[in-house]
């Protein structure tokens, strides 16, 4: 199977309002380094775990019974489909690089079913068929219909850019053909309780150049908020105001951050200042108030929901693994419509911490909360009754070599930093090649070999890169490098140039802003952009619960170990037990008959946050209270 | 009507493991302070409206309708008796000091149809009743019916104890009787969903001298965490482990409580060491725990549940009104178990904390969650859809006087320090009267005037009352008052002689067990048992959310003020506040680049935790951070 040639995951080429244009999933190789790793993990254990489970959970069969092909029930719950789907698109991305013949016969065979489970009329959802074929599109709010679409279509065009076979996009058009019929301008008002399909349709209509779609997504947008509401009005659904007069991020967090993501496709083709104007405000409330220090969103257990600005409890945090990743979604939008590298921060921080967090090592499994602490006892499952972590890892992973660059006339972003091969063209058609040669996260070295030619290259100097320097051919480059910036080198590039990129990588002390009540007066330690945290089965000698960071960390250090979680750089070092008793004494205390802390020194071990839980269900703490306290 | 003689809220005269015998609620008076204002508040304006709004709200219109005497629809939510009951509970000892006509005529009125209500076999529950006669009994776990059975017979021991009249009672017994067939030896094995008929069950019993009823409560806490499980096998229903089993308070708290409070009723009758072994660990893990400084219990919004240990959000602080009053009840029961003024203590903080903030000052509005932040928009509701709260707060009140004070053979304690007149006899016969003139909580001056013989005053010595006094007749009592206990007087008491107490109320700044994480490197101010907040009304000059508490509190002043909040001690004076404009920073900085506070010294207000909210809905904190802090 030759891969199609134009694979990106959001196609901005014809969008007059996104800057940047994409490179194909196929035009990136990642060679080696934990991205890497991650990656082939995800293509030779999860993606293939993940086929078996969607045979358990039914989910597969479903299309089976409601086809005809093979006798039984359907089952529920009513958004299962989408974990199919989602899983669909994960393997239809692993093609572009991985011809196995096991994963393209999986992949044959579910398109094959879900083409023949659809009705005549596009009609297409296992849990309302047969029987409850009169139940269609009778609960907008919590029935998930027009999400499943939704991700039916995010497969659909990764299966056609990749396989270049229209089938499967084809079952997409129709269904979104049936829905302009109902939800068009000639339809009724109407959209889903979770946002998805907005997203969904707007890269139906770049891979077709149907505007129709574009409109239905534009449409789907404005139905919310109206009055009187179209849905039920909720914060919760994100029905409680129009898109465009919305300036808090409220509400279930994936389906916000799905509608945000949405809204940003639809600027990219319209250029509506109403919209970005609404956006700028969600991202900032967003990413400036309500983000925790691993890029994880949404705090809330209560509706899934993100909490008000600064409140960010650790221990009670739900940071939903598919929040961290609809934000990572949705930054890699707002990076297309405007290379501003604060959103390619966040999209790192994330995708280092609470999206990988959400895959055990050996891949097959997930979290679905990834809290910032933890008493012990919190495991990854093999799979959920709501499975939609899951396979939103395979196709963010499965995806990954298509995020690392991005392109403008003349110029070559390079927004993430792994060992990888880009090969593609820019826009005006010249070829152009890079070698990129880093141990990344580990090291902050990077190599960055250039094919030929005259070109620019814009490299990204992450926000914590301070005193991050750039090199040509062992030359201190022209332009500085300032940390949360693009540095762009214009030359006429010849074979053998390289530019070598170092960033430095020290342990830091992060604090948080003060307004966040629970990591006042304490820090967690940072390298690059990974986040550390002290799990109990590295502290042999205390507990866990009463340890300090000291005020002086320069005497920790990191190191490879590659024996060690697969491979990481730990922390080792000095930290301080608080000796009193504090299991024995009350809770409340006047200050006179407060009790300081007595320090013990105790060694520690820090280790990436992304990679807990993988030695046992350890307790686990990321924010350590500073010893400086009073 | 005359009341009847003996009107305890828990009748522990005849109970073998009970070290105290109760006063009758009848024969405690307030006679002026706080608690009788809130006292008379709840008489004259919370009874009142809550009769109203058992009307509307359709509670007592549900008993017409099942009794036939008023055509209609019955409706819920299936809890929706105990409501009626609560309230009914709370008049019933409104009556002992209130022969208000209007009051005994609603009590008549209510006790009337209820008890036409009643089906000829003893079951009465207005959601199980005409067409849904099929369902009763079907779903212990949720259906509340032995729930509302439990303050069906709560109600009528009272009733019976201050009128005297046995109508409401007979309808308890027979309803109690039909359990007794259903659940009782002869029975299956059942028990609610929702604790509370065990206490209840135990209090017919005492007041019957009936046995099976304490048989039957015995019963219904032995068929908790069976194995196959009689009711779901949950942590929230408390069923995830026989009773004697439990170790840590866990599920839903107001359930939880209520089972603690009827184990210890079993406790006191049975002398079971295993029971107390279980209770001993409860109470230690919720008091030591899990316990808002406000008294305040049951952390988390979902499931209306405890947290783990030491997880106190303050922001999202479930702390339900009926979660403290439950704690209150159970704290009562230990300490008639055995007189440990830790019991008294908790008691205390909780009463003039988190449940007196569940009442409006005016006395018609209520909190169900009682935050220890707000950033505003929080305010009273009227009545609620699951309305436990307002009624628990009535029955609470009216029951008040009963709390005051305890008897043993020659002793009578003083629990609660309030202007009042205790007129009672001792367990030997002995008649004892005691006059209380006192300003507490304001002051903690107090006068005790002991009637004339031979008898020991035990007078508790709060936790917090560093540094108190006990003098009689102006000399000093030759006993120590050390906090935390009871101090013991034994005299020959003449006519005119004077027990002074002085317990000195000064500012404190309180701090929490460092394991707390939220309250980490912060204070509260608490003054006595009376806890502070502040309000953004309160801080003309700044953003609550950037105040600090300065290292230096002693000038800070605190002074009654009869024209606020219906009269009450505030305290003024200077705080600090955080000038960097933080709303700006970033969420996450390196340690280097963290920018400390830049201090503005304010004039700040602070106001009695339980009254705020009574100036419109402004922003609140309860902790500050302490200036302390790097």
């Amino acid at each position: 199977m030759q891969p199609h040639t134009s694979t990106p995951i959001v196609q901005t080429k014809h969008s007059a309002h996104a800057c940047l244009k994409p490179v194909g999933v196929a035009e990136v190789k990642l060679t080696g380094g934990l991205l890497e790793e991650r990656y082939r993990t995800n293509l030779e254990a999860s993606i293939p775990a993940g086929w078996q489970q969607l045979w358990e959970s039914h989910t597969v069969p479903n299309f089976y019974v409601v086809s005809g092909r093979h006798p039984g029930e359907v089952k529920g719950p009513r958004y299962i489909d989408s974990d199919g789907y989602k899983w669909l698109e994960g393997a239809s991305w692993a093609l572009a690089h991985h011809g196995d013949d096991q994963l393209r016969q999986w992949v044959a065979e579910f398109v094959d079913v879900i083409a023949a489970a659809q009705e005549p009329d596009g009609y297409l959802n296992t849990q309302f068929m047969g029987e409850r074929t009169s139940r269609r599109f009778t609960d907008l709010n919590h029935a998930h219909e027009i999400y499943c679409f939704g991700h039916l279509t995010q497969a659909a065009v990764a299966h056609h850019r990749v396989t270049g076979e229209r089938n499967l996009l084809d079952v997409a058009i129709r269904y979104a053909d049936l829905l302009y019929r109902l939800f068009g301008p000639e339809g009724r008002w109407g959209t889903c309780g979770h946002p998805e399909a907005e997203m969904a349709l707007i890269e139906l209509y770049r891979e077709t150049g149907e505007k129709r779609y574009l409109e239905l997504a534009s449409r789907m947008i404005d139905a919310r908020g109206r009055k009187p509401p179209v849905l039920d009005g909720s914060h919760y659904l994100l029905d409680h105001a129009p898109f465009r007069e919305q300036r808090e991020a409220v509400g279930h967090a994936v389906r916000a951050l799905y509608l945000y993501a949405g809204a940003t496709d639809l600027y990219m083709e319209t250029g509506e200042p109403a919209l970005m104007e609404t956006l700028n405000a969600l991202w900032h409330d967003v990413f400036m108030r309500k983000m925790y220090v691993t890029g994880g969103l949404g705090a809330r257990y209560e509706g899934e929901a993100f909490g008000l600005a600064y409140e960010l409890p650790n221990l009670r945090a739900y940071a939903e693994t598919c929040a961290a990743i609809a934000g990572f979604m949705w930054n890699w939008r707002m990076l297309q419509v405007q290379p501003d590298a604060r959103y390619a921060d966040m999209m790192e921080l994330a995708l280092y911490n609470g999206i990988l967090s959400g895959l055990s090592l050996e891949g097959t499994r997930y979290f679905y909360m990834n809290p910032l602490e933890s008493r012990g006892g919190y495991e990854r499952q093999a799979w959920f009754g709501c499975a939609c972590c899951p396979p939103n890892i395979h196709r963010t992973l499965a995806s990954l070599p298509g995020y690392l660059y991005s392109l403008e006339e003349g110029t070559v972003y390079v927004h993430f930093y792994a060992s990888s091969e880009l090969n593609t063209r820019l826009p005006n058609g010249q070829p152009v090649r890079l070698q990129v040669q880093t141990d990344y996260p580990w090291s902050g070295d990077i190599s960055v070999r250039p094919s030929a030619g005259r070109y620019r290259l814009a490299l990204r100097v992450p926000g914590w890169a301070s005193g991050a320097e750039v090199r040509v051919n062992g030359h201190s480059a022209d332009a500085e490098a300032v940390p949360g910036t693009y540095l762009v080198l214009e030359r006429d590039w010849q074979e053998g140039d390289e530019v070598q990129v170092h960033l430095p990588m020290f342990v830091q002390v992060v604090r948080a802003n003060p307004r966040v009540e629970e990591d006042r007066a304490s820090g967690v330690l940072m390298r690059g952009p990974v986040v550390y945290c002290v799990e109990q089965v590295d502290v042999p000698d205390g507990n866990l619960m009463e340890l300090y960071l000291p005020a002086d960390t320069g005497g920790l250090e990191a190191q490879y170990d590659s024996s060690l979680l697969k491979g990481v750089v730990a922390i080792t070092g000095s930290a301080l037990l608080d000796t009193v008793a504090r299991e024995e004494q009350p809770l409340y205390v006047p200050m006179h008959r407060y009790e300081p802390p007595r320090w013990r020194e105790v060694q520690v071990r820090w280790v990436p946050y992304y990679a807990w839980a993988n030695r046992g269900a350890s307790a686990m703490k990321v924010w350590l209270p500073l010893a400086l306290q009073p």
